[in-house]
């Protein structure tokens, strides 16, 4: 019996959970929705969600830094086995969208409705988690909730985080009644899923409906400060300038040209951010600040970019008569997810007859920090225009549902292979 | 008889007037001094310079437009003849040095001292002017009483001006008493000289005393704004990418390593401000906005630097799916100074034993604006470090003084040589 045929999603519910909890937390006036982790907003999310597992008959447990996971047991002969694992968060940005985070969450919660429904126990215990505070807009760092439960941040030090707004985490989490018990990484799961939405356009822009997403970027963040001479426009010949405009701009052209030229299909460079001093149209900038944003799936490759732009910035500043401050801001290796689940992913989609794609994930989940415990993978469905954090986030009704079952498929695919079985 | 040795310069009375007239308008902490024109630390300016010329004895005249001259009649056989010109400005912009105008003002005040000290009347007026409002602080354009005086600017429509403060200039000409009743331009120059500090570091680099200042650079402003699209730096291909960033970087560069680089020694192109939307690390720039400030002594060689950079600007935005907006903000061509009278500032300096150079300048003076009614002419003396409109402005006192022992030299020449006198 093909165990796949059991269980089938309701589509509709989904939906109308998505709705439900994107109306909490809205904003006055810009359609858009802020749940910034650990504030009654955030509360609101957490008491719908908690509800729902309820309606569920799930277990709902809580961990010290406030992760909450719905938990279907297994067959009696599946309980001992370690639980399949699926889960985003439900924090969201400032006048976020409706689907960062929460659509991963409430299709993990729709994978163990359809079990229910189907009044069929899973071989192995399911698990939906919703992790604190992965957006990290009050608290740094982001997927925080994630970081601690797979070990990479002891939780005390997690508790004792001081926020933007002078605030302890812990007492936050307090506050809002979801300091658990539990502790962070005590369910070792057998594996782990999450559904998100690209947040990019590249399904769009391919055609593609089911983005297999097997690994993630590494990323490098740095603060370039160029320090010149302010001087006179109009009486400074060139030979005798220490433009730090020019020098940031020289920079910024040669990470596209020269870094992004060098792998042009995996790095990413990126100056988002730019600040000329004394910033007047007259007058040669004094100082220049800007932002370095690399990224590459391929730890060799990113190493290399960051190379070729140091070896670029020095001799320029030397050339132009600049002096250099570079400030780390943050460095992340690349996550390679697990090839079986990937593969996995992607047969179920050609089973649907659903057009996918191997692909990295640009952004980071929660999912990056799980793959240091578990063999991980994430499925993307497109994003409209690429568009998140931000109230125009949109993917079709349809698009989601696929994606759902994209992942109940999987769910179901490791159920019936994986687990040893009595009697096999 | 040559009549150069019969009038000499009292250094120490110039110098000290340099100090008092600095004293006015004193800034509270920083060690500059604000005497924005029309304010009543103008008129402070104005009526201890008036008093001074009053004290040699000259005959004062006020335009309508507030531009103050103290003239010195000729010797009677000279009456007649048309005024040797000598001026600059007093009012400052905001915490200022002392040299910027003034010292030129008072070193032609100095000049015609010397002629009362000897006893000898020049063989035509020699005047000394002082034009209002050249900063251009409060009221714009700049220049703005040399630009009436010289009949670019109808003094009607200089009178109706409104600043920034929402005064209008006519009112504020008349509060502090200086609305004179002669007509700008009464008083054709037979030439205008006027002694500047150079505000540049060009003297200084060259170990020169005395700078010839044989034109005057054009100047082109523009403001470009680039309109790009907003994007998640990790998920965005670099081919989806419309990145405003990118392109006000890559036209940057382009303008110092292309349009520059096309005419190093003469064009000038500088970018003091640049402001990227929505300036945060991981998202591309929605918008970029900077200036372009292009200069060039020589029209054509100005106008390629134009064509250059627009000829890279538009077919980049087409590449990288950008839209242009380019605001032309300021256009002045370039101005020619008189060729015999920068010959005899050459000639002036090398019998002193000064080292000079031949050179443009690159800030704008009032002699640009006299150039249009009189042969002119200006003679920098170098600025310490290239700095001006900031307390640190400074040159010393020996190289002043040689300064204006210049512009005496060249006055008593372009006396002693050019007058039809009786009898020749």
């Amino acid at each position: 019996m093909d165990r796949r045929t059991q269980a089938s999603l309701d589509g509709a519910c989904l939906l109308q959970q998505i709705a439900q909890l994107g109306a909490l937390g809205r904003d006055a006036e810009q359609g858009g929705r802020t749940r910034i982790a650990f504030t009654d907003a955030d509360r609101a999310g957490r008491d719908l969600l908690v509800q729902w597992m309820r309606d569920l008959d799930l277990e709902v447990r809580v961990d010290r830094i406030g992760n909450i996971f719905g938990i279907l047991q297994a067959a009696p002969e599946g309980q001992a086995h370690a639980p399949l694992m699926m889960g985003s968060h439900i924090d969201t940005v400032r006048n976020a969208g409706a689907l960062d985070g929460c659509y991963g969450v409430l299709a993990g919660l729709a994978v163990l409705r359809a079990y229910r429904a189907a009044g069929v126990l899973p071989t192995r215990p399911l698990v939906v988690a919703a992790f604190s505070n992965e957006e990290g807009v009050r608290f740094q760092p982001d997927m925080m909730g994630s970081l601690v439960y797979a070990g990479g941040l002891a939780v005390q030090d997690a508790l004792d985080t001081v926020g933007t707004d002078g605030t302890r985490l812990g007492d936050a989490l307090a506050r809002i009644g979801y300091a658990g018990s539990m502790e962070p990484g005590a369910m070792v799961p057998h594996a782990y899923l999450e559904l998100h939405i690209e947040q990019g356009p590249l399904l769009e822009a391919e055609g593609r409906l089911i983005g297999v997403v097997e690994s993630l970027q590494g990323i490098s963040w740095q603060k370039v400060t160029l320090h010149g001479v302010a001087n006179h426009a109009g009486t400074t010949p060139t030979r005798l300038r220490h433009d730090a405009g020019y020098g940031a701009a020289a920079c910024i052209a040669f990470l596209r040209e020269q870094v992004v030229g060098a792998a042009p299909h995996t790095t990413l460079a990126t100056t988002g951010s730019l600040r000329l001093e004394p910033d007047l149209i007259n007058v040669i900038a004094r100082k220049a600040t800007f932002t370095v944003d690399l990224r590459d799936p391929d730890e060799a490759r990113l190493q290399a970019a960051e190379k070729r732009f140091a070896d670029f910035l020095y001799p320029l500043a030397e050339r132009e008569g600049l002096r250099v401050e570079v400030e780390p801001l943050v460095r992340f290796q690349p996550v390679a997810f697990d090839a079986g689940l990937a593969l996995c992913i992607e047969l179920a989609a050609q089973r649907r007859g659903l057009a996918s794609m191997r692909m990295t994930s640009g952004a980071g989940h929660d999912a990056q920090m799980m793959a240091r415990i578990a063999p991980s993978a994430m499925i993307f469905v497109p994003s409209q225009g690429g568009i998140s954090h931000n109230p125009r986030e949109h993917t079709e009704p349809e698009q989601l549902l696929w994606g759902a079952q994209i992942l109940l498929d999987v769910v179901q695919d490791c159920l019936a292979i994986s687990p040893p079985r009595p009697g096999q």
